[in-house]
């Protein structure tokens, strides 16, 4: 096998996946004392601390993300936010992560290499490692990102734990990740395409949402009662924590905070832009319940917890309407 | 939404992540002391206990395994078996594993539970807990498989480490996983249907491997120099673990450990018995190098670790025309 000098103008198929993997590795940098075996042998063995806190989710091309609205870059470090913001949900902060794609042969090998750079850079800036993956021929691009995370000894923050009196807060703005994805969809089915630029903004945020997820330690260490981060819209982030503690739960719609943009786009397409606020998903913000009085500087009180079992409500009303996102159809 | 009777004669599509994902969480069973919050939160907590062993594998229908030629329950405690065996080669046991899986929404409900009962079974056979997964579309049934291991203590066996003089160890017999793909393979394409039943076990073999993984920390115990599993195919790993070490590693042919069946189905099939001893991947028996005299009760010396950079040999000869498997071809 001689040493190929230009593979990142090949395909995935073409080039092999060990030499891939070795490109891998040597992308995923230097590891720091916390790391004793990094990406390259049989497993990754991690520094124990505490804890360990571990959430697995996956991304499949034209379902969770599209090459034509994507760079394979933010296709990557996307991944890696939606994973680590689990981790963020329990108090937890991100040590490293595994990374398993799967893609097929006819890939091109630099639309590979983008995706990992991507996975590698926002990784680093969570302050994790990239510990190791695998690589596999599938009928589509799949992104399988497992991270692990620490609590530092703080007591993990459950979706249950909410007490009646309580508030819920948000770290920050919802609805900009489903009114970016607004933007892209209408511009292919024959909206003015100036809309990306005057609604760039938004479009970032569907593209690459950049939650503060050091909120999570900083919220546990606030004495948090529960969270979770807003992957499937706030109204069904507050359907499963009202039913894990068995009490209600109120939004009121308009203590929701949402990105600059939001209100001139949804005049302009002729949408709610409360209802993004409330049922868009992926914007990955923190969603936490405090005592009254214990809310972090930084976070938006948009509820209450109410005596149950009365259910999640919005307005006071219930949420039959305003359901999020699933993977798959409800029955 | 209404509670349903009978969602195993139901869709995927039908049913909905949600009730699917209650279905999982019921069949992960109760949780020991070690695991702090399980399944069904954004994330779970395992009690830390030493340095944290974790690797990522993935297997894709039509690729990794078919649902004609292997049970649902086999693939998923198959998926297992590739992910904890990787623990098991850095002198790891497995503390538990999350799994993300991808289906396409017409997949049979009774299909996807079969395969998790089996992956949970496996799990629990090998000591583990499932801690938790995730669930998507995808064009084709795909398999994540994330495993968490400890060391008690132990140093982490690498692939790198041994050292000339050295023996080559394996910790049970190779190729069978291969014998039981080509009798499926020649089944396909006319051969006697009896053929199945008369190599049954080697059929097993390569429907679900069951190498013994408690070697993997024993091996450890007993100061092994370098450890891998073999899942590439021996050729594979020793050219692995030469390019880890710096050194040769000549492995003898005859000495290699075959299963009962082989040599008969080979000399049925007319094919070389030896040539799958040597290339057959995905039985998962770990392959250690250890001091002479250092072997363990149960492993087979198969080779010797030779001065380097000789390379990897067989018999003393190049490797070059016995390569293994690949998820990809290479260039």
């Amino acid at each position: 096998m001689e040493k190929d000098p230009e593979p990142r103008r090949r395909t995935v198929g073409e080039v092999g996946e060990r030499a891939l993997i070795g490109l891998f590795t040597a992308a995923a940098g230097r590891f720091d004392d916390d790391v004793v075996i990094g990406s390259g042998d049989d497993a990754a063995v991690l520094r124990g601390d505490g804890d360990v806190v571990v959430s697995t989710d996956t991304a499949v091309a034209g379902r969770h993300f599209r090459f034509d609205w994507s760079s394979p870059e933010q296709i990557g470090a996307r991944a890696v936010v939606q994973s680590a913001a689990d981790i963020a949900a329990m108090g937890g902060s991100l040590s490293g992560l595994v990374v398993s794609i799967g893609c097929p042969p006819e890939t091109p090998v630099d639309r590979l290499l983008a995706l990992n750079e991507g996975l590698v850079a926002q990784t680093h800036r969570l302050g994790g490692r990239v510990l190791g993956g695998d690589l596999v021929s599938s009928p589509s691009v799949i992104l399988t990102v497992t991270s692990l995370g620490y609590l530092a000894g703080l007591a993990p923050v459950t979706l249950a734990g909410a007490q009646p009196g309580d508030v819920l807060a948000v770290s920050g703005p919802l609805g900009g990740a489903a009114a970016g994805l607004a933007v892209l969809s209408a511009i292919e089915n024959g909206a003015d395409p100036t809309l990306a630029q005057r609604f760039s903004g938004l479009v970032e945020r569907y593209r690459l949402p950049q939650p503060d997820l050091t909120q999570g330690p900083l919220a546990a260490r606030a004495d948090a009662h529960a969270m979770t981060d807003v992957s499937d819209g706030l109204v069904e982030e507050i359907i499963t924590m009202a039913g894990a503690s068995e009490l209600g739960v109120d939004v009121t719609s308009a203590a929701v905070p949402r990105p600059d943009g939001l209100d001139a786009l949804a005049a302009e397409l002729g949408v709610d832009p409360v209802r993004w606020a409330l049922t868009g998903g992926e914007d990955h913000e923190l969603l936490a319940v405090f005592a009254p009085g214990g809310v972090p500087d930084g976070w938006t009180v948009v509820g209450a917890v109410t005596p149950g079992p009365g259910g999640p409500t919005v307005d006071s009303e219930p949420v039959t309407d305003l359901r999020g996102w699933q993977s798959f159809s409800e029955a």
